[in-house]
């Protein structure tokens, strides 16, 4: 059943395969036990109606958090099938809520939890670091035996024969997968709106985005059906959703996780590189799922990977931390819950005695440019002829970035000119943040840098569906392959945001952004989880982590409850 | 002086240039003092022009090693200035005797010589780990204020505004550049002809190819006219002439040590990386060498480089070595030289109990047809440009890799399929060598895999001028990624070498390099070093190199006398 049959191959046309790939959906919500409840309707802030439907053994067990769970399944305390199914039921409801599931994995993960309930008993341990986890899984990733379409209608039928490399080394480690999660069409919004599954919506506030492209995920995670979940992110795909919906989110440097067995257009394209990383409901969650899955070694079988081992090093070694704080990208001006967000974590650390300079951004305009025309080298040339074979119609985001002023269709000759220029503006800014230094070590080494950039995600809140059209405050590090992990930090909210702010836009793109503010003002995006991002320097994965564990720790973030 | 006003843009001819640029050569040669010989005859085996036209104390100087000069120029016992001296005498007399030469730096050499010891007076300590050590440079790299043309006659007049990265942290280190090497037509050629500065021959034998791309470093080293020079290589350019001047040579996987401020056509082509590394007379200067650059940060402003600290551990801790051998790429039959070389070092390894196991190709015809594809994506269009524009006619050798069967004008679809086939040989190959282990750890980790291969550095020893076709023995690891070291191991000896071997080509190319060794024999390579090659996995370096420490201790290589 999960094989799909009606496929465009087939003779079916794009809304029959659609409609096929919801009833398939549909299906598997249906078998979980005890049935999940019909909403008649669907609230504006969907987080209570857990509280509702599920049981308070069910609750307590999807607002653990991961590093809760793990000792409490490593000694069968908890039931890796007790887990699995208040997961499964959870999932299921966020999905009637958030329509962020493309399908449920009960009988899979049921046996997968049985086989982990077994294996303890009979051999008084846990089989690995994540022993009966549940993982949420974005469909974009390989499961053997499961459709994988990558989020185009044309691509529906496709059944890999194995899973994902990151999905067998957490399956090593233990983990129970039961769900999977849409994106985008083209994967390249940062929203989740697709004419397979249709748009996903934000649990805290339906009128708005879940974010994307791993918005299935972010749903999921910010409704609890999910606490840790696997995004992927080449422009802010992981980041988006994970601050949208009150998560953090981890995107890691290039060449730290395995990415091999993911499914996307313009496969072997390397100009501009993505990566995946978890979205989890604790830090340490996040920790422990990249931990597991460089304990596997997947540099020994994917081999573009780096064999860095976790490093476990203080990087402080109790000096305080220098932060640069970068309020606004010089482009598109952030909407004020965001500002608010950061001038008291700013306030939180002053306090705390560290060290905190504002950071004058570099060309941030040059810097999308540099990358948007990098994304789609062949014009978009591959990805509308995916779309056109099925003859589904482009989302309005994806006209927008695939038909943006800076895509072209590049020669080899220019497209090593537009390389030479990525490389230049990353020179430039390495040399931006060496210019931080204080003084020079014995042998010369830079000392006194910054530790990390302190950002916002986006240029607001979680944005109303359609509108997410600045990618800056993301992409940015991707386009430096900097590690950067996003962290909630409070919600919006009319009491507090609604004063009057006179501001006159620069450009095009940041009048659309401060008009939207205009026009809904803080009420529109009532609720809204408010998150902000700590950027690190390359390959610096583990100090950026370090770095905001003592965040929390000085500032006591996140300063509101969101479940 | 050496910034050229006699260029193709001036409206010289490319002839007009060539002659402009060896007239410079001259006079630099002609500055140093004492003069240099007149040579009236240039001998087949030319090591012994040194005995006869230098000093003792130039001799001494000149066959010491980086690590012997080292202690005696950071404590004075040596100056900087008598060290200099003697490089330049021996350099210009390498030139004199193989062509190995673009330009002679005594003016800079010897003023920066001069600092070196009166700081050392002053200060009483050494400027850096490389205090006075002199270092011959590829012309390859930029150096301020010097003609930096690349080997294409069309770029004669490019004067760089500032010193290549590696050469600002060397010089911060305290080494002394005075002198500059040539670099073949295209840089493509695993030899060093261009018509700019003519054809380098091999110090041992003057029919003989020097190899190249770095082949003036290598002829400059078998003379010892240096003891320590910077090469360049994307498919063999250090590897292929230290092999053929008996020196050793590393080539470390991407990403450890600087490249920017290197010349090259297709600036941003990214599908095939080349690197930079020492050639050098001892092991233990590659590695001074290597850790010296490492200990400067240069990933602070070149980002595209690897934190990575340069690992002391031992890899061993006592334990015997493993080493895979790859008799023959069963592409190209090794000339017998090569094979005796090899089982001479195999049978020593073995007698001290070391594991030896024979490494089974993997399809390295299609390697090199994948490589060879994406050296030149565009067809070879701009190199090919860049000659037109002078005029300068095409080398032999140019002609063989420029117009090679395997190279096509992508379009982006094409490239991003050939990129996903070297990313499917990478992890082939990356398994092949998994399939080696013997054992799992208790994380799941492998165990008990081959730690090296041990193979030739090509399909002979230094080929006769214009014959080098064949790169599939350094290029494979290019394609890999993975870091090599070569190493002297023999020469061609006609006493042992004679018997005839019967043989059937299996392909054009194996006819090829057949026949020469057919016509030629071992009296037409007499003299000629034979040296091997060492592989290990990508970012393996520090182990690479220990491994090597480690079979030169236990076999006792080099088994004859080169200097």
């Amino acid at each position: 059943m999960s094989v799909a049959t009606v496929t465009t191959a087939s003779g079916a046309t794009w809304q029959e395969v659609a409609a096929d790939r919801q009833a398939h959906r549909a299906a598997t919500l249906a078998a979980i036990k005890p049935a999940l409840p019909d909403l008649t309707s669907i609230p504006l802030n969907t987080i209570p109606l857990a509280k509702e439907f599920l049981t308070e053994a069910e609750i307590k067990i999807t607002e653990s958090t991961v590093e809760e769970l793990v000792p409490q399944l490593a000694i069968g305390k908890l039931s890796a099938v007790e887990v699995a199914n208040a997961f499964l039921r959870r999932a299921g409801l966020a999905q009637k809520a958030t329509n962020c599931v493309t399908e449920l994995l009960p009988e899979r993960a049921l046996e997968r939890a049985a086989y982990l309930d077994a294996y303890l008993k009979e051999h008084g341990k846990p089989v690995g670091p994540l022993h009966g986890i549940p993982i949420s899984v974005k469909e974009h990733l390989a499961m053997k035996g499961l459709d994988h379409n990558g989020g185009f209608v044309a691509w529906v039928g496709k059944v890999p024969k194995e899973d994902a490399l990151i999905l067998q080394i957490l399956w090593a480690a233990g983990a129970v997968f039961y769900v999977r999660s849409p994106q985008p069409q083209t994967l390249m919004h940062l929203e989740t709106s697709g004419n397979l599954y249709g748009v996903t919506t934000n649990p805290y506030n339906t009128t708005l985005t879940s974010g994307g492209s791993s918005g299935g995920e972010g749903a999921l995670l910010g409704f609890r059906g999910s606490i840790l979940g696997i995004g992927t992110d080449i422009g802010g795909s992981i980041r988006s959703p994970a601050a949208n919906n009150g998560v953090y989110g981890v995107k890691p440097t290039v060449g730290r996780l395995p990415i091999s067995g993911w499914l996307s257009a313009m496969a072997g394209s390397e100009h501009i590189l993505g990566t995946i990383g978890p979205l989890c409901t604790s830090l340490e969650g996040c920790k422990l799922f990249i931990k597991s899955i460089i304990a596997g070694q997947p540099w020994l079988r994917e081999p573009s990977l780096l064999p860095l081992p976790w490093k476990e090093e203080d990087a402080y070694k109790g000096r305080k931390l220098k932060v640069a704080v970068l309020w606004d990208d010089g482009v598109v001006k952030p909407h004020p819950p965001v500002t608010r967000a950061m001038k008291k974590v700013v306030e939180e650390l002053k306090a705390k005695g560290h060290e905190v300079v504002d950071w004058t951004p570099y060309k941030h305009d040059e810097a999308w440019a540099i990358i948007a025309n990098l994304y789609f080298c062949d014009g978009a040339a591959e990805d509308l002829a995916i779309m056109k074979e099925s003859g589904e119609p482009l989302r309005p985001l994806s006209e927008h970035i695939l038909k943006n002023k800076h895509v072209q269709n590049h020669t080899m000759a220019s497209l090593w000119k537009a390389t030479q220029k990525r490389d230049a503006y990353r020179t430039a800014y390495a040399n931006l943040w060496n210019s931080t230094a204080t003084s020079r070590g014995p042998n010369g080494e830079l000392q006194g840098m910054v530790d990390a950039i302190l950002c916002p995600v986006g240029p607001g809140s979680a944005p109303k569906l359609d509108t997410s059209k600045w990618w800056g405050y993301t992409s940015q590090w991707n386009l430096l392959d900097y590690p950067a992990v996003v962290f909630p930090v409070d919600k919006v909210d009319p009491a507090k945001d609604s004063a009057k702010v006179e501001y006159t836009p620069r450009n095009e793109d940041d009048k659309f952004n401060w008009d939207l503010w205009e026009k809904y003002g803080a009420e529109g995006y009532k609720d809204a989880p408010v998150s902000l991002q700590l950027v690190g320097r390359r390959y610096e994965d583990e100090k950026l982590i370090q770095t905001l564990e003592i965040v929390k720790e000085e500032t006591g973030l996140p300063y509101v409850k969101y479940v």
